[in-house]
């Protein structure tokens, strides 16, 4: 099974700013171990800051599920939003932190409507669990 | 007359994805027709997923009137909508399908505010009717 | 193709009041000027500042396809939204204005819901172009 | 004792639109049951699909007990709102559907304040449970 | 002059209804003491519980100034609304109790931003005072 | 049939407490007379000032049809409103008082998205009206 | 009868600034102008920017009636609403300008509350019509 | 490690309602399932649809860590939300469904402050997955 | 006097958990100063994590004034404040913190209503402080 | 200790307006009794109708407690909100009526975030109360 | 140029109070300051607890252009509104903090829209900017 | 000092369009008159349509401080705002036009919240007295 993880805005500079809230892992050890841990699957990856390069890269379909964390644009991308409703795959949304500890506007999500699951508050571990769950969706 | 017809996010996809919903016609069945039919005018296309590439697309300021679909970015863009205000030219929003039958957030647009007319609900023909319209605006 | 246009209230007042926005052609021109442009479908015409003598009206069930313009009522009237609602044949609703343009209350539409497509802000024109939507409805 | 059954608008298409959803029973055939069932009183019946018309109607003063379904009215006329506050008399307000079930805008009311009960959910037996709640008002 | 005092819903019931509000006086006792006082004006009367008519009437344009109390059309006809905006002639609009005193929604009038002067609480002697402020306004 | 009556919090107190209100008819005398009006049926009584408790009785699945009057509880208790949907059977909701007429929220009902029907302002005759609604829900 | 005409912050410059909308009339003159056409009565006038002093000078309670035009303090002032309610005397509340015609938060009166009636609209008219209506009231 | 798995209201009927929805397995099974999977931990289970035996259960403090599925009190049980604030352990919110894809009062939850993380939409497995994230927590 | 003290969810820990915000006295010290201070009077005291069981004890009726601490109850239980409402005797509800300083939430008391005062923001002090004013109410 | 009991608009009118709410007691009467009562601390008094005048008074800093009763504008006074922020006192808001009893605006108090407890509902014994509360703050 | 600097409530006490928010420069040492850097301008100051004088102090009309800091007025004097909107010169509003990082209720400003251009954040160094943007505005 | 000015959306226009309401001077013109007047500072600039084209250059990390005008971005590109949270140097929000005389849309902003200071309605002086600011934030 080939499986996208793809984040948004930011989330490039995971493990080497505010390590006190998110860590010192960054996305490339993340990955690194995902790709151990499951070896019989494939593991895609992409990150950009550009709304529209998402849905560029999410309109390729060549993925076979998708773990998405689409970062601030969680909060108000109803065209990320309209892109995962036209796909028919596993898709999982995942949060590193508890989106229902902080600022109001992170409560709300226009872009899990078009998701099967959301992992909120696991911290990097959340995107494992993302990848447990699909034999199970 | 050169008329532009700019389409937003996801729009690419007309014809290919749920067909049930937008039928089988594509965009390029849509502009040869089109092109056909007004062959005494010249029609660009111009269609992206990054609305900021929209944005540089319209300050090319290359067109005598613009038929434009800002698919998702109509509800929230006042960025796009900024842009359609500095243009002095005959301007028409379209949407595929009828906005007030679908969710709420879609009954609002910030870009229409700055567009002459509007065309809800008229599927691909919409295209052709804000072409037919230029005229008489 | 018997074609009622309905119209609502206040909208007998065109071309004689508020020229300077609506212009000088009244509704009578305007329906002189397509019943020579659609001569192969025969044009009806009704028109009330009553509520429900619009609904009376449309539940007479004489007529192949709807133009309706409610006027006021499109932003209160379940009561004809209710009645449209029932009438299984094209519907297109005109307004005359772009609607996005003027007060936050215009903007609302309840009777839009049960129509197939909506035209804002072509002035009379739009009269016209909802008759040749008809065919690809 | 005289009892006024008085329906809104679109209410004089019961039994031969939609059947799917209210049935084939028309209003007609409901009057019929219910004055074999009550033959010991006399029931008044009035439909209109205007608004001013319905409070004309209620203004005559003709009756003993009031059955309405203002339809549509009973979200926004604040006008029979106001011409029902000034009648003294048992008065309870039927809706056929469950108005809990549908859009947000039916389920609020403007009439049922000044009515004493309201039936919603009982397909046409609820002008016969309304009849019946008659005695014990 | 020739003055149009103009009464919407259930105003017709003036002086017989809820008196202890309302007081005695119908509306026939105050037009009869108002033409006395003001016999050199000519002094048109009309009523009417349909929202339509009123805007007929209006449309009439056989008078020289308007004092209108559209009753519970005040909150929600837009209708009547967009009616006075076409009328270019010195309007008055008066309510017999003072709205600031009653339900939250009476305090919304979606027609006195059409008229010159608002009257609020002053019982029928608003009608009085209306008239008299016409010499100024 | 087997016909459950369900009563909420604080309802162990009709006939007892608020009689100016409420009347002096207690549970127990509208019982009796319903049990004798309905003599082939079996009526259950169930009252609980707790919530789970009004829950596991619904669980206990042993009627027919129900019908619910759950105080306090109808606007806020999402966890009946959960069993309720579970439920496959002839539902009816009760409310003594006609809940338009009371405080706003007591407007709201999250128990009544999941009853067939719903009576309002009936006093104790609403318990009744429900079991008359049975036959023909 | 003695009138005490009470007015708000930034009226002391009636006549004197923005005379395209308010006109050349000063206060001064207005007042001169009723203490002649009223001479049978007592006219007292206060003007203060400062709303307590506004409170210390209806608590003098040396006036028999009270035409008020709070300014800007109608749409918060609170602690002048709680004293108008404390006082049992007829009480007009005067705004120069058609406050329907205004921005939103003046169309709130905190104030109007605690009168008899309002008058909105009729430039300084207003106060001679408030002191008309006194003897009405 | 002692882990406590605590359902809420109606979620004791798992697996024998709703199949279509939530599929045919029981808590029980999925007890069995975990307890297999899990054998070097103690999994504790406790169901209740008594909102305040929930809390007594979380109070008696004999576990370490807390799988909670509070069901509908989710949205409205300030009281469990009050006494999970008060447990220093790793909690882990679970919701059968996808949340985002249901009704609007569902989407809020106020016992998910309190909890580490919230698991969403992955049917019975989210229990699991719940477990198997305390280890990183 | 006989004076219940009634404490809601959560409030059994009082002393034992989270001492840095509400210190180390527990209830039981709080209660047998009270006591002590009042020993004319009879000091009945009851908790329960269980919102029926508050209803249930306050129908007991067995007590002359109530000091009531509803907890989280406070802000969604209308099952509680109907209680209140029905029982005639001094009623004071007390917090231990000052709502205004917390969540929003907080700050919203469906009980306070049926009360006829309320102490916020002394410590257990309050509990004190609501026995000196019954004398007083 | 010295404290300053201070009074906001129109109460200095307590005892001699609306006795039927109020009382006959009068806020000298009030202090009399608190200083024989308290003859060890030393009370001051200040009351105004000016609001800028509180917060001068407050400014002086001469008192080592606050009882504050803000009047009408605990509601919307966020100038003494501020001045309030700034004193590191013990600090008692009272309400002499029960706040949650009167209109909605009532019920938000802009000044109490900043007292540390506040006493509604107990007349003027909540001065004496809140005097009585200083020593256990 | 004159310039009048002009300070709301509670703006006398910096530099004293809360200094680890604001510092320790009092409003004196900014004053000396400043009016030793613009030597060539008159600097006028004043400041004032009470709304009204501050509307007093602005009618005097004694200066060439002002800078403004309304403190808590900014959020509802409209009062103040007001009478900004007579005065024909270049008007600034200054903030000491940045309004955007508070709480809610200070980011509404009604005083803004009457003033040229705001500073916000900038501490007493924004009354300098606000002198040096004069000769631009 | 390395300054980078930072520009959004439809800025790249200045001084083009629209002159009547922005004037003449080109960003070209300001940047080459900010270059001269600092000439000790490095000015850097750059301008995009694209918001993660923002978002790649504020990463680039290669400045001291930062003038940002977001443009429309300001009012919901959380993105950005993400972006700037994580940069822990000197940051001030410019707006040419002053954004509380505008539309309600643009006077929320959500990137001033990690701005240290804000300046709205100076022309592009306002950029200049950014600059000015820098030393003493």
């Amino acid at each position: 099974m080939k499986i996208l993880i793809l984040n948004g805005p930011n989330l490039n500079l995971l493990g080497t700013r505010e390590p006190e809230i998110y860590g010192n892992t960054t996305m490339e050890d993340c990955l690194a171990s995902l790709k151990t841990e499951f070896e019989n699957h494939e593991i895609l990856y992409f990150q950009s800051n550009i709304e529209g390069e998402i849905i560029n890269r999410l309109q390729d379909d060549d993925f076979d599920a998708l773990i998405i964390n689409p970062g601030a644009f969680t909060h108000y991308s109803y065209a990320i939003s309209d892109c995962l409703k036209n796909i028919q795959k596993p898709k999982v949304e995942v949060h590193i932190s508890n989106i229902y500890k902080r600022e109001e506007f992170r409560q709300k999500s226009v872009t899990a409507i078009h998701c099967d699951g959301v992992l909120s508050g696991f911290g990097l571990e959340g995107y494992r669990l993302g990848i447990l769950s699909l034999n199970k969706l």
